[in-house]
């Protein structure tokens, strides 16, 4: 029977939907942002959110009688659950998120995301995706340009889904570029050696796992006390390396470290890469983004020499997360390195000098979420001087920070001075409650970044002292300074707060 | 001086500029989408869109001078931007995007994606990501049961960017899992063989590249008639691969491929791999979530022996992109293969069947997006029925086309025939002009696709015939019915426009 009318209506008055449904989100939104802004009447201290254990949790979400026939027909279900949802996440808008190297997302940020979700497009082919290919490879080459200057007619830049995904697509540029047969042979029996420095992030060891070269092929290079890379022990890992019969393929540098925010010194490890025909990558997934300060730029002398760079816009620049790009002077070297088929022979491309649009080719992956509209849609909104600006800010009030703590002795900076401070935006410090006597900090560092969590005030991380030989001072405090939304008042509530809380450790019970 | 005020006005009134942008952007959301639905007033055919070159949205869109001062302060451009990028977009809530093996979102997937962007939430560490990360154990164990039914206790599933980067994972469990040494040692001289039919997806091939194994280790199995995988034919991949001294790794099998949709046996496959001591995978990206209908499910019998499965439901459940599950009996181990530390040492875990909710332990990544959670909304709206409901209408209306186009001699099946359907939702056929005579139907194949989309009404993919022996005949079409959308009456005047359009072919010139 090819007449009778096939239709179903889990999908039919789309419209009337999520136009009801929009309508009940907003104001939600509206509210949940307007109660963590201090500018705000609506303004509720405590709604950064307190913490909750995944016991409780998931007492609370998983109903699996909701899975069965559904609550579509039954709008105030759905809003439940969203209310349930943003009650118990973190509000990561209110400027007491301090924890990691990203912070809130912005007005435009969100509106990139619902665009983003409306079309659902999926940037792996130009048929389906032409304008959010186009304005990939745009932007790419744009934020590429930045750092490669001398190559800015064949530099260019793809997102991939965080920065160590941007760091693994790094090496296995690096292996198929200096060894093309990798691509059909595999490792083959060669031991690659790659090198890195002892606090960069964990991702390069993972890179070494996936990719078939094992964690024991990372040789980990010494820093020096500023936390950067020491080139004289990066020399000794190579003829170290060499000496146990490896192949040196690949030397990663960081342009912000995740715990000190450090700066490798790029210009001096370009040489010795050079010198032994290394891929040189820096992970700049954190601290790249000073590229847009014409006041703290120069951290990223010597970046002009990479072979590639991952920078995430999803960390200093606030677009949404994810967002990580990785970056090259040689925009075909992705489809050298990715592609299955030569590149001259891709898609009708007749040379390498035709600029591909089908950007998944370029990649190891199929499918993807054109996470640079993001990135697009913020730099056209905010200007190059709008980031300037944004990173300006940022480092303005972790020196503000700096300044505060330095003039309390219950204080001590783990790395900088008020004169000379801290390489990044974070701060590393103790504190020392003035009744406090261990050597090591961890009991009272982990209660007062607790108890400032319990009152849904602050959320701040802490660290074991990666620095050799300071092990026995135990965890410190590493606050992150990173938005546009943080003002003089936060930081100095925030000092305030601690003292408070640190004085109070141990004298009641 | 630390008494000086420090504020930075980027994003200050975040509340009301939120307002005023999802103001502005509402109505323009809803007005895409009506335009696209051939059930409402402002109904348009050609609102898919027509096809626009590089060059010209390049100059449409790339103007180097917004990126310098930004925007923001400008609300009229930042719509005139959003207005443009809708405008050459494709528009895939059109019924006519029949192209790829997703199709468009739906007003909870909307919601979904404001709430994870308003939420900003990393879901890497429990810290940060409480809600998000409880819900996507909650959901992934969920979806695992149903593949996984004698490991309801043990089974689970995390999030990867793409079925591409499921895949890729699951191979480095694999041998991560066999040959616990490789995390540290690396291949180090070994070489593994893989095995998957010739009609597997790409990333197959590319996660041996990335792994470190060479496209040369992927023994390429021999396919049946009906495009699944000749289990006699493994036999002998494995066979020679020994023979030449590789160790055989993994076979994948696939649910679901990319161009017929056929199910490879998983049973038969099972048992070989059993024998062989290899893991077996199955990427069902595209087919798995049959496991919802009741009516379709026996396709994925045998499956449940699999030791890692990808199922994405960014494809046939209509969650938004990117959404891909890898699923796993045990799903401890994506923290034994993937964790630097051993897992019971981590994060204070006291032994293996504590649950861990610091879900980027148990991937090669850091940060991540909860695509998790657009799943998670999905399944609670329309429920495990609304699941069913959804692919049984997908099939019917597969069906439907087939019965057609059956009954017109001009059109020929590929695969199948009105008794016995297409293995899944796309249909592979020629149309073949009543004025044509070449062999080859190439051209008149690109030439109705091109037209179609011309039109702006309909979009569908085309491929070379993969079959040994068909080549000769050249590229069909490959329409894809995968959406509640679609009706009786979008696939009447697919068929009407096709043979219109076809028969026109040549006559003009």
């Amino acid at each position: 029977m090819t007449n009778e009318t096939i239709e179903c209506d889990l999908e039919s008055y789309r419209t009337e939907e999520l136009d009801s449904l929009l309508k009940q989100l907003q104001p939600r939104i509206l509210d949940y942002i307007s109660k963590a802004d201090p500018s705000r009447d609506e303004y509720q201290e405590d709604s950064l959110g307190r913490y909750h254990s995944p016991q409780f949790l998931k007492k609370e979400f998983t109903d699996d009688a909701k899975l069965q026939s559904g609550i579509r027909k039954h709008p105030q279900e759905v809003f439940e659950v969203i209310d349930k949802v943003l009650e118990y996440s973190v509000n990561t808008w209110n400027p007491g998120f301090l924890d990691k190297l990203y912070a809130s997302n912005n007005p435009i940020g969100v509106v990139s995301d619902i665009i983003l979700s409306v079309l659902n497009t999926n940037s792996h082919v130009y048929t389906v995706s032409p304008v959010l290919s186009v304005l990939e490879n745009y932007i790419g080459k744009k934020y590429a340009g930045l750092f490669f200057k001398d190559h800015q007619e064949t530099c260019g830049g793809l997102t991939f889904s965080g920065g160590s995904w941007s760091n693994i697509t790094s090496l296995q540029m690096a292996r198929a570029m200096k060894y093309p047969d990798t691509k059909i042979e595999g490792n083959n029996g060669r031991r690659f050696a790659i090198y890195s420095s002892k606090h960069c992030h964990y991702s390069v060891e993972k890179a070494a796992i996936l990719l078939g070269l094992g964690s024991g092929s990372l040789f980990k290079v010494d820093i020096l006390e500023d936390g950067t890379m020491d080139v004289a022990s990066l020399k000794q890992a190579i003829k170290k390396s060499k000496s146990e019969g490896y192949i040196p393929l690949y030397v990663n540098a960081t342009a912000g470290t995740t715990v000190f925010g450090s700066y490798d010194p790029f210009g001096e490890i370009a040489a010795v890469a050079k010198e032994h025909n290394l891929w040189f990558h820096i992970d700049g997934s954190w601290g790249g983004n000073v590229i847009f300060s014409p006041t703290h730029s120069a951290k990223l002398k010597g970046s002009e020499l990479a072979d590639s760079i991952t920078v995430n816009p999803h960390k200093m620049l606030g677009v949404p997360t994810t967002c990580s790009f990785l970056l090259v002077p040689h925009v075909v070297d992705f489809q050298n390195a990715m592609s299955l088929s030569a590149p001259y022979l891709f898609h009708g491309r007749e040379n390498e000098s035709e600029e591909n649009f089908d950007l998944a080719d370029g990649t190891m992956g199929c499918g993807r979420r054109a996470d640079s509209f993001k990135f697009y849609m913020a730099w056209i909104y905010f200007g190059q001087n709008g980031f300037a600006k944004r990173v300006d800010h940022a480092f303005d009030i972790a020196k503000r920070f700096v300044d505060l703590i330095s003039a309390d002795k219950r204080f001590e900076l783990v790395l900088g001075s008020p004169e000379n401070p801290p390489p990044c935006l974070q701060v590393c410090f103790y504190f020392r409650p003035s009744h406090w006597t261990n050597e090591d900090h961890s009991e009272v560092t982990r209660y007062i970044s607790r108890e400032l969590h319990k009152q849904g005030k602050y959320l701040v991380d802490f660290s074991p002292n990666p620095q050799p030989g300071q092990e026995k001072k135990g965890e410190f405090f590493r606050v992150v300074f990173n938005s546009p939304i943080l003002t003089d008042k936060v930081v100095a509530d925030l000092v305030k707060s601690i003292v408070e809380i640190g004085q109070d450790y141990g004298q009641k019970e």
